[in-house]
């Protein structure tokens, strides 16, 4: 079965990342392995500049694997680009997947919003809309979370994945 | 079929990386496409400390993918370390692939070696050591390559793995 997937969109600034690693620690805590995706436009290189690995791929290599305790990091050259699901099915061994970046996608999303600045929702009307972050309640009639209430924003993402309530989590495989 | 590899092997700071990132643009050139398996004694992070798959990381992500146009990196996080034969494992669609810094292992292999500096071979003894990268003649039972000779490694490697010689090199695919 797919591993459920949830994007979490904004526009840039919006803090996206930011509310990802508010998230993480805590569906970690609720007993859940979770895996991100994130979607960046630039080419990027596996390790710190000027590194081995980095200096591996600067060189040609067309897939460069960095091993360490606790650890593996495997970079790839690729013809073109991995779409979003290509890159979900590179994902294994985990609960649920938090996806950043992909601005168009069919994932159900959470959209970070802020109305002074950001002017109309980005998915306003995407029926994959399951929640809003914002500092002000802007009246929708999907859920809003402030951005410092990640518990109450996993908490209702886990009772939608996974039909769950509550606080007793005590096995995220079901 | 088993992707045929080669260690680079060496005392630290004999020069392994820089070898290798020369034999790479060569390989490349003559039409093989290769991946590298760097082993590393400390935990290492998918990014640039601060950048934002290295923040998904530290917070807690089982598993980080960032995509970019033309390349993929994959961080994931282990219980304990893949043995070399599973980091072998998890390389594809390449033709040859180096690895450096696993001190014991069962490939043929490459020793960068300085008399002077280094005292003994590290792999005197190993009926798997193809060759030897040193500055002076060494006077050893295997050939030695000068460290700026890696076109002539290249080309006794590419013999020794795929059974071809000279600069014709069509096909690296058999």
């Amino acid at each position: 079965m797919d591993i459920p997937a949830i994007a979490i969109v904004g526009r840039s600034g919006a803090g996206k990342t930011t509310l990802i690693c508010n998230l993480l620690p805590y569906l970690k805590t609720r007993g859940y392995r979770v895996a991100t995706i994130k979607h960046a436009g630039h080419i990027m290189t596996p390790d710190v500049p000027g590194k081995d690995t980095d200096r591996h791929a600067r060189a040609g290599a067309d897939m460069v694997l960095l091993s360490a305790p606790g650890t593996v990091a495997v970079f790839e050259r690729l013809d073109g680009e991995l779409s979003l699901d290509e890159a979900l099915a590179r994902i294994s061994g985990v609960d649920l997947i938090l996806v950043e970046g992909y601005k168009k996608n069919t994932l159900p999303k959470v959209e970070i919003y802020r109305p002074a600045v950001h002017g109309e929702l980005l998915c306003g009307g995407d029926e994959r809309l399951l929640a809003v972050v914002s500092e002000t309640d802007p009246h929708l009639s999907v859920p809003v979370f402030a951005p410092d209430d990640y518990q109450g924003l996993a908490e209702f993402l886990l009772q939608k994945l996974f039909g769950r309530q509550g606080s007793s989590g005590k096995d995220p495989h079901p």
